[in-house]
């Protein structure tokens, strides 16, 4: 068999065999401009500013109802994001205002806001806030390419059948794509949570980022088989290999039509035993995205981007409309949301906070909140009133300890009296919760249990704290892994303890979305489980084809476990022989 | 009653009554002096530099010989490592670089190496490396005095009986005084954990620090009553007060005598439980120091020192000289040596390490020794040469996984292996441990167990990751407390686990040397408890007047508490029932 096969990181699965269109991308920061003006060339530059805004607004409108009407209204949500910077009151006006005072021209106006947008989202501890750097780059080059009268490559144009090669894609260059023609994609850079790739999954376009200098082996018009799972890519492979990877490719999609059956079925075990499947969501948008992926409620509502698109603090009345518009899309299904928790490395431009030198042990989510008691206050209030809309739940992040939890509570209680004497409408039940991320109130969940209505275990914070690392400093991310048997055993204290107590446990942190796991925590018998949409068909499938005993016996195997691999192995394992891989 | 009382934080026990003397002390960098020099006037400017080495030099040398003399002969340790400064190959000869290289003064040049050095050590995450800043610039003001000829004011000519009054006293102010004319001192600056506070306290000089503003209303020749127990500080008092402080000054001098006599008993309770109190050194000087005050081993010797005073990184002769020192000093009494537990926030200028976001969880310790192998050999090959000389064990630090406790383990096996080879000497039945300071690890102890030779189980960084919270910012510090429930469940975790296997725990933390704690730590059985040589007396004052039997009871009763506060209560009611505050 010939054909040169290189590798990269495989981002979305799909196999794909065809023609290659080479594409070249540009970088808003390589397009030659001029940099500084001259004073009375100031109301010109803003004048240009302001028509490539116009006109920049206008292409993403296009591009907005094309996604709209030809890839399904909810891919249109990123698109959207965008076109909120223009109207954010702060944005626009910021490259106004280097331009005045700085004497800059239009466009190193717009690189400079863009850049100080982007560093900003890129420090942040959030992944899915630290995506939105991509966005804003994105947004920039658009501006750029607008005041120069030129457009970029329009994507949604390919009205052939592709495999697209390139040194990177935008996120508005990925939403463009267009399914039907382009088979899938390839590219020198990027990784695994970038916003292209998820966006690649969620389009179901096989895509393989990181090939580095591999790539330059390919060619305009070689015929490429590409691996989304693997992240293989086979250069013009002969007639056997090209027999096989199609052989490879039907039996996928007999297995994905399989798994899109999962989606709005419920989440049971073969012996009976029912689990609520939900999704995490930062927007109203992501909502109905999640609807459509099969979520029975929204298990962790991020409050935080909203705070993070504004130049002051949003209103209650603001606030209220965000939550409100959520509680709408779900109907009468659960909606928990969370507080805000941000601090530290996440800043706001208009909460001064201390520089840290460990922001992750910092002043964040809870403590900050219970240390600026109007911002609390405001929030409390703005998700009560969305209470008498459907069925909210409240959870607080970060709780380290009972005092915090107590303090929390008793201002929530202040805040429902004030309503109700105001004649104000709310959930006078209202469930309220906490988050489990810190070790020590996984560890006393049995004192918890007594005083508040759910948990909800953030994993991803709680394998950082149980481990001592941050899993985004890649000098030590190999430590960072869910299944490590000291987070399984704080797991299960955590949702025994609700039980006896009885009370319920969600879990909203990756661990709830690793298929792999999903047989351990039918074991546990977690309630709730909320993750990325894209992951709800999967985990009910692997729960519809085990039953609750077996998958008890596995966790009594599994606690009887010392590391991370051997957990891995015996999991690996009992998916193997269930076939549930 | 009538007199002016003001508050400070009282950093020294004991109540002193006497006459004012006020003290002005010297920042260096508010010496004037100039700056620039001409290309010219290099090689004078060097020559000053070296005639100014040699006299600090030699008037530290008088110090220490007077400290020795006069205050004990441990008292010099801290002159002495501002001497090695002065000898260490890369502190004075930067300073002679930038006098060549950027025609700066000499005084300049040593302002600007000086503070060089300070924010190193202020950047780092122990504390007690930390605290070496303060060392630092107190050398450096010495310098620049020499520099212009001038001499301090000699605290040590002092011959009077007086109180010191000051804005801020530096440690080589403080070591100094003698306690036979200086009753005790106040300044308006400082803090709790600073080695001025730390040497007032070993010296036995009751001290109150930060008074602030308040400070003004002192004036010299005052009549002042000091308490450095509770930081009060009363002006002119009347002649009841004066009578009212007298007689508890008696009454605590009384308590004083008593509890010294506890340094060199046995640690057993009432019943006849026995364990070893052990004490934490950073440098072989500490060792004896340690002695004196009644330590029965090292229980934690930090060879962060070690590396820190170097350019490069030290030799396996110069370590086992170091790891030797301390053997020899301590006789058959059991050493434990630390790994080196650096990086992140403490840098070493031979090792470039990334700069981390979290560093408290980064890339540190065990981590950074596994992945720097033959810095890990060297410092295995030193410590076990040394073991050929006493009661040697070793202990790795910030182990979060069985996986790096096996490698760092069998990189130990192949070292023993080579030694052996060579013919080299050392204890082939070292015992081997680990420190328990990730949440992680404290949850598996049953599992390490089985493997270990023993625990210590370092409380403050557990405290940090279990709470999430670094106890350095100031913003969430209130959240840092041993006492925290979730904290004593995994204490006792441990513990437990390590008896089962027939094991031994030990601490190294500051819950070990809080006597708060002690009745607790009974309670749980803890075998060994390693301390600031200071404490010892103490807990072993209270472990002498309690029961196992009561304090398993205690425990009991603590194990159902749910916040840190009735923990603290708990403990509290127990210390004065069984009179032991």
């Amino acid at each position: 068999m010939t054909g040169i096969t290189i590798r990269g990181t495989g981002v979305s699965e799909g196999i794909r065999l065809g023609r290659v269109l080479l594409y070249k991308s540009q970088n808003y920061q390589d397009i030659p401009s001029r940099t500084n003006i001259s004073a009375d060339e100031v109301e010109h530059e803003i004048e240009r500013l302001k028509a490539a805004r116009e006109k920049a607004y206008q292409e993403l409108q296009e591009l907005i109802e094309r996604a709209r009407n030809e890839l399904g209204k909810d891919k249109a949500a990123i698109l959207m994001a965008q076109q909120a910077f223009l109207n954010d009151p702060a944005f626009c006006p910021a490259m106004e205002k280097v331009v005045r005072e700085q004497n800059f021209s239009a466009e190193k106006g717009v690189t400079e806001i863009v850049e100080r947008y982007a560093k900003l989202f890129e420090g942040m501890n959030d992944q899915y806030l630290r995506e939105r750097a991509a966005d804003v780059r994105d947004l920039g080059k658009r501006l750029i390419f607008c005041l120069q009268g030129k457009r970029g490559v329009q994507l949604a144009e390919i009205k052939e059948e592709v495999i697209l090669v390139a040194d990177d894609l935008a996120p508005s260059d990925t939403v463009q794509l267009n399914k039907k023609y382009i088979l899938g994609f390839v590219t020198r850079v990027g990784g695994k949570t970038s916003h292209t790739a998820i966006l690649a999954r969620s389009l179901g376009i096989p895509a393989i980022v990181g090939l580095g200098e591999a790539i330059e082996q390919i060619h305009h018009n070689d015929f490429l088989v590409i691996d989304g799972g693997t992240g293989e890519c086979i250069i013009n492979p002969d007639s056997s290999l090209v027999k096989q990877y199609q052989e490879k490719k039907e039996k996928e999609e007999q297995a994905l039509r399989q798994l899109a059956a999962f989606a709005f079925q419920p989440a049971v075990t073969m012996d009976g035993f029912q689990v609520e499947i939900a999704a995490n969501i930062g927007t109203p948008t992501e909502a109905k995205l999640a609807l459509e992926q099969g979520a029975e409620g929204i298990g962790l509502y991020r409050t935080e981007f909203l705070f993070m698109n504004e130049t002051q603090m949003p209103s209650e009345e603001k606030q209220f409309a965000a939550y409100k518009q959520v509680v709408a899309v779900m109907g009468k299904r659960p909606v928990i949301i969370r507080t805000l928790d941000i601090g530290g490395d996440k800043e706001l431009p208009y909460l001064s906070l201390p520089k840290e030198m460990n922001p992750f042990l910092g002043y964040r989510a809870i403590r900050l909140c219970l240390d600026q008691r109007e911002l609390m206050v405001t929030q409390l209030r703005a998700i009560l009133r969305a209470s008498a809309f459907g069925q909210v739940k409240i959870m607080f992040p970060m709780i380290a300890s009972l005092e915090e939890w107590r303090q929390a509570k008793l201002i929530l209680e202040e805040v429902k009296i004030s309503l109700t004497k105001e004649g104000v409408d709310f959930d006078p039940s209202i469930e309220v919760g906490i988050m489990v991320e810190v070790p020590s109130t996984a560890i006393l969940a049995a004192q918890f249990a007594k005083e508040v209505d759910f948990f909800s275990i953030g994993t991803n914070d709680l394998v950082q704290y149980t481990l001592a690392v941050d899993r985004m400093n890649e000098k030590v991310s190999y430590l960072y892994d869910h299944l490590h048997p000291a987070v399984i055993s704080l797991v299960k204290n955590v949702i025994d303890a609700s039980h006896r107590a009885g009370k319920w446990t969600g879990m909203c942190g990756g661990m709830a979305g690793d298929p792999l796991a999903a047989p351990l925590l039918i074991g546990l018998g977690l309630d709730e489980w909320s993750m990325v949409a894209g992951s709800i068909k999967k985990v009910k499938q692997v729960i519809s084809r085990v039953t609750r005993q077996e998958c008890q016996e596995l966790l009594h195997d599994v606690m009887q476990l010392a590391t991370t691999d051997e957990v891995r192995k015996k999991l690996e394992q009992f998916h193997k022989i269930k076939n549930l891989l």
